[in-house]
């Protein structure tokens, strides 16, 4: 599958599936930070280190793909991509709103499939991404681990005896390595002991952030919990370290939804199918409104309250219902009340598509 | 029994049927205040004179009902009903609240329709009332009026040459007559025309009240604009006068609704929509959040917004969503709280019946 229908596929294809425990956790991802030797970091690159990066990326991809160890990997270059284009794989999480922006010299690289996604020239010159659906930070771990192996048999890696993976913010140095799940938490927001949660998290290097990175606020119940030391450990410890606190709160989370579940009663099913209701039939809606509807039919879908709804459309709508991909549905640039108007239209044409029992 | 038939039996039959300008006129009342020559009035009754009152009236509703000439009329004695009975009887407009719970001899006359109703030891020996479906006021009033003839062939009306007919309360003597009209008026509220019509309407000696009687908020946009002056007209000019002003405040709620169709397109749209999306899956509703809804709802089809829900479905609700009916249809004394619930049930299902495109 080229870039092009990845823009236009909506969905990336690991969305379609459900992984572990994947009622409560959407998706894993690992990140490394890269830079190659002997040539200036991004912020301070001239044009012609900015090339050299590119055309060395691109020839690693090249063996890479001739070795065929891994998913077809395609190399674009930014600015053969429009603004909207750009804005859809940062919707899809494939690239960074920085990235989409203000990149220079700036590429991205995908895997068909887009569980692999590869930023050229972003804050550092090489940002892997491996993404997998449900609870699976070890295997994201392994197959970036992999990916790194890969790139190295072409590229020089700026690597110190001392300080590890040489970064252009001090905070990558060492490992290079953010890994980080995102977690689909209601329970614990609408029994309020997600305040505690946040606040005890960082206790163990960790951090929480809402869906679309730092400084939005948690839409949809939705949470991203990363780790925040990334020197002075191990990988291994990284991950394990991050996995441990993960399958706690999976566990705080699933005893709160069985409070939820035996407190609330009526109350629980009323939020729930009322969420439907005005999802299966608004004919406007903002994004934030829609995404925390999104986020109480999906946790009625959990605890089958709601029954008929596939929870795989949840995902899928919170891709499809973001401004860049509607903008690209319609084929021109949308005021945010025709988004709302299309956002709308878009949700009841899916929702009508499920066989609801009520 | 099956919700079809718990419905038709919910209902007066009268409710069926779409009156005349039917789109914002409900219904039309006339009602008649009336007094027995020689016996003092409910609030001063021994026990003697309340058993007189029962038995004259008894008396000429069976001559009557020998007649032939209105549909079969039934008395029945307030003491022989259960308080829910009672209760359900004030929901159908048919007896007052008053009557319902604090009547001392209190009896209630009922033709099978329930077009006809009379309110024995109300706060008057007889009040008579005739209900009918849309601007029907002239209607009401002439059938109301052969009552009056009808029930003096038995009874000895107290009538004064000078003041007219006696009542109990000074504020209904002279002709004893107060007509009303049931009007549902979204477009005026919307457009925040309400408050200037309210205030205007004093002026030509009508009143406007909410749903249920005086003190009663306007729930669900329903007003019910009636006469306030019985002394110094005849009953033509009052009905005449009643008329010319509901038909002016039709005129201005139809423009309304066009403004409103106009002016907020897709806004209004959604309002509807969003009031049938949660009317139709909520699990648990109050009465005042419901007839709010179902006012929305009413509006979008009336203007062919919203297709497929017939206009007296929501007619219907309006009963059939109250306290007292609830109960009936559980068999049993309900919290607040289970009300809500089965309340929320009922207005899904048949909901669920309507054929609604969307």
């Amino acid at each position: 599958m080229s870039l092009r229908d990845i823009i236009n596929n909506a969905l990336s294809r690991w969305m379609n599936g459900k992984g572990p425990e994947g009622d409560i956790v959407l998706s894993s991802r690992v990140r490394l930070a890269r830079n190659l030797e002997g040539t200036p970091f991004p912020h301070r690159m001239q044009e012609e280190d900015g090339n050299k990066v590119l055309a060395g990326v691109r020839l690693a991809v090249e063996k890479m793909n001739n070795e065929k160890k891994w998913p077809k990997l395609e190399f674009t270059r930014l600015d053969e991509l429009s603004p909207n284009e750009r804005e859809i794989l940062v919707e899809k999480h494939l690239i960074s709103p920085q990235h989409a922006t203000k990149s220079r010299f700036g590429a991205v690289v995908l895997s068909d499939d887009e569980t692999i996604s590869i930023m050229v020239n972003e804050e550092d010159h090489l940002r892997l991404q491996v993404l997998l659906p449900g609870l699976k930070v070890t295997e994201a771990w392994e197959l970036a681990n992999k990916l790194d192996d890969g790139l190295e048999q072409t590229l020089d890696i700026a690597y110190d005896e001392k300080r590890g993976y040489l970064t252009a913010c001090p905070t990558n140095v060492g490992t290079g390595l953010r890994a980080s799940v995102m977690m689909h938490l209601p329970g614990l927001v609408l029994t309020k002991q997600i305040g505690g949660l946040v606040n005890a998290i960082g206790q163990f290097g960790l951090t929480v952030r809402g869906l679309y990175g730092e400084g939005t606020e948690a839409a949809g119940n939705i949470f991203q919990i990363s780790n925040q030391i990334t020197l002075g450990r191990s990988e291994e410890e990284i991950i394990n370290n991050l996995l441990a606190v993960v399958k706690q709160i999976i566990q705080q989370e699933r005893q709160a939804r069985e409070r939820l579940r035996q407190e609330w009663g009526e109350q629980l099913s009323d939020k729930i199918w009322r969420s439907y209701g005005i999802l299966r039939y608004a004919q406007m809606i903002t994004s934030q409104e829609a995404i925390n509807l999104l986020s109480n039919v999906r946790l009625g879908v959990d605890l089958g309250l709601l029954q008929g709804v596939e929870s795989t459309v949840l995902n899928e709508l919170m891709v499809l219902m973001r401004p860049a991909y509607l903008q690209k549905l319609a084929g021109k640039e949308l005021s945010p009340m025709e988004r709302d108007v299309r956002r709308a239209k878009l949700i009841r044409e899916r929702l009508k598509l499920c066989e609801v029992k009520d």
